[in-house]
């Protein structure tokens, strides 16, 4: 049986990782991200591979697993934002 | 001596808490936030509230303390959100 507290963290991991979705679709369907901060992003990318790399020495599956994710959308966001920025 | 890994998690915790900076002070600066996705805002405010109180239930401070700054930044750029975008 997982841990309530355990339950708890994966829900709060869901919802970091599932939060950047919206920002990915937004960006790819209004092709505008001219308020998007870049540097954000790439901080962030980068927090979140160290995260990543900590989630795996840990042996933490949920760790590792919701900041893959978070970096895929992240890159993603990163690259309308490079996409988009220079076609306007 | 703090072990390697857990001083790997604070510089990822540092990164990812301090990356939200500078999308605050673009908002800020530039009054311009139409390209941020609100949503996106609110899910991971909500997400990093749930951190939080698994930081506190774990006693991991820096759990805590890195999901608490990062929920005061991501609010100020929800306030920044509503504030400007009913100004255009």
């Amino acid at each position: 049986m997982i841990p309530n507290i355990e339950i708890l963290g994966l829900v709060a991991a869901t919802l970091t990782t599932a939060s950047f979705i919206p920002q990915v679709l937004k960006a790819w369907k209004t092709k505008s991200v001219e308020n998007i901060s870049l540097t954000m992003y790439l901080i962030l990318l980068l927090g979140i591979i160290l995260w990543f790399i900590y989630g795996i020495y840990v042996n933490s599956i949920s760790v590792a697993l919701a900041n893959l994710v978070t970096a895929i959308l992240v890159t993603l966001v990163i690259y309308f934002k490079l996409k988009y920025t220079n076609k306007q």
